[in-house]
């Protein structure tokens, strides 16, 4: 996945597929959360939607991840709904595999202590990643809850990252001594930044995961300031994710442009850099077109037959009279 | 769902309920076409989104209806996919429920003859619903296409009217002798209008049903300045529908307002009016609520489970190790 994006952000320039900014619902009754949409389309090809919720209070409240959503792919030959997936899943994996990209492209080659701030589900995505890209020995934990960090190792296992260390440390530290650093948090509106200014190692990389919403972010805006900033989708990234506490001038460019510059990311890898990761429909397109390949594959999922269109497209009742104009209404149980 | 739809439009009033403005990919390669998106949420309860294609060569080169779609329903609490529907024969119903509402309002109560011009897919569903809010005796239709004219009969037997004269008829007496007239047209963007301007019964109440495309309606301008006309959506029917040829002044209120004063609806049925059907989200969403409660009722429908999530909502790779972990997994089929 994490090569498969890459390919995807250097292969589809905004010639080649459209990616309208996301969209949505944001609410405080019945509960604080957030119903997105994020299109793109490839043209000449699939369209792809995520529809995905934000809810902080479902783990607490039902024992859900904060995180639901369902992916859907459509074919721009005829609007047929060509595949349908989870969500949650699909973004943890590609939310990941954007930080593997970033971390590949400005982390320093000899990258051996990744630091973790957020050890929810997100984390490990993210070790996940950054393991897959870079040789990981040492992983530095904090949560603010220590039930987190002490379930971490557990969750990990099977990464199958033999030779890894995982130690919980206080949040200065674990900034002060990473190579990488991961933030994966769900730090409340107005709540951020989640780590104090602190010394960094001079090569740095910090990937921003977290920041998704207007008034939520976790760097310091000093340390932001100090720098190399590369954003996802820059509109998106002022809007919701780091860059809200930069003006435009400070800000590097999007990760599309920077892989395509193997100068750049050369020029980089010794210095701080932040991924500010606010998440692209173009990495869960790509996500769910693998993830349908491997159902194909290993005869994973199912066929489901839902649209009721008659043999005869201008009758739409043709079904009431004719057994075989709803294929669907017979698959899916006649009472 | 006549009805549904008409409490619906009274009842969620914009602090009730948000009503985006849909947006979509307009496209011509592989083929002409669009996929719009088609967001609503009803406040602290269910969030409605249908994806739904316009691909008006689908008849010729597959044999599809031009209109596919999918229509999703997610919980406000979670961001959980509640249920998902096909959207060809959903968009279809509520397209013709919203003219009986709209007919309802404004159509003369002597009303008996109907006449129909483009006898496709959304007549069969525009004659069901006026004929659930008008006693139609006599159904003048027209089409391009004599094929089309001459297989409704056929297509309609369904709706049980069975006093019903149903005449084929040259497109100017369609429009003078009809007491209500539903356009369901899919007129070219530039081709409109569908019919010369010419002498009606004054009380004539038209149905345009087919525009909702920049660039393409069905109405001519001159009678449209004559007439009362009613959008469901004022800036998408400015943008999309009958209204493109108007000026705001020229424009009534919304259906939703229309239908809620009484007083108004007595004044137009003597004239002149036209409801300039563009489709609104909130049709849709009702349409579904009532689908997904029939669903239930009547034992129609599957569940599935596509949700991956874990026990452990932090661990995202939990059904590596376990197999209670994904429901979804195993209903759907490990190789």
């Amino acid at each position: 996945m994490i090569r498969s994006i890459s390919d995807a952000l250097v292969t589809l320039t905004p010639d080649r597929a459209e990616l309208p900014l996301r969209s949505g619902f944001h609410y405080h009754e019945p509960v604080t959360g957030l119903i997105e949409w994020m299109p793109v389309m490839v043209n000449g090809s699939r369209a792809t939607i995520k529809v995905v919720g934000y809810h902080p209070e479902n783990p607490r409240r039902y024992e859900l991840p904060t995180i639901l959503g369902t992916v859907s792919s459509y074919d721009t030959r005829t609007g047929h709904l060509v595949g349908l997936a989870d969500g949650t899943f699909l973004t943890a994996l590609r939310t990941g595999a954007a930080s593997g990209v970033a971390t590949a492209a400005m982390a320093t080659a000899d990258t051996k202590t990744l630091g973790i701030i957020g050890c929810g589900a997100q984390a490990v995505a993210q070790l996940h990643a950054v393991s897959r890209v870079r040789k990981i020995a040492r992983v530095l934990t904090y949560d603010l809850d220590p039930a987190t960090t002490a379930s971490f190792p557990a969750r990990i296992e099977v990464l199958g990252l033999d030779d890894l260390t995982v130690e919980v440390a206080d949040c200065e530290r674990v900034v002060r001594e990473s190579d990488v650093l991961c933030t994966a948090t769900s730090v409340d509106v107005g709540g951020g930044p989640v780590f104090p200014d602190t010394e960094t190692k001079p090569w740095l990389h910090i990937n921003a995961a977290g920041s998704d919403f207007e008034g939520k972010f976790e760097i310091p805006k000093a340390m932001l300031k100090r720098a190399y900033v590369c954003p996802d989708i820059l509109l998106q990234a002022i809007s919701q994710g780091e860059c809200q506490q930069l003006t435009k001038d400070d800000i590097g460019v999007e990760l599309p442009v920077l892989i395509g510059d193997r100068e750049l990311c050369e020029s980089l890898m010794p210095k701080l850099t932040v991924f500010d990761s606010t998440g692209s429909a173009l990495e869960d397109h790509v996500a769910l077109e693998l993830m349908l390949g491997y159902g194909r594959e290993f005869g994973l999922g199912a066929e489901i037959e839902i649209e009721s269109f008659s043999h005869d497209a201008k009758n739409p009742y043709e079904f009431v009279f004719e057994d075989r104009g709803v294929a669907a209404v017979e698959n899916l149980g006649r009472p």
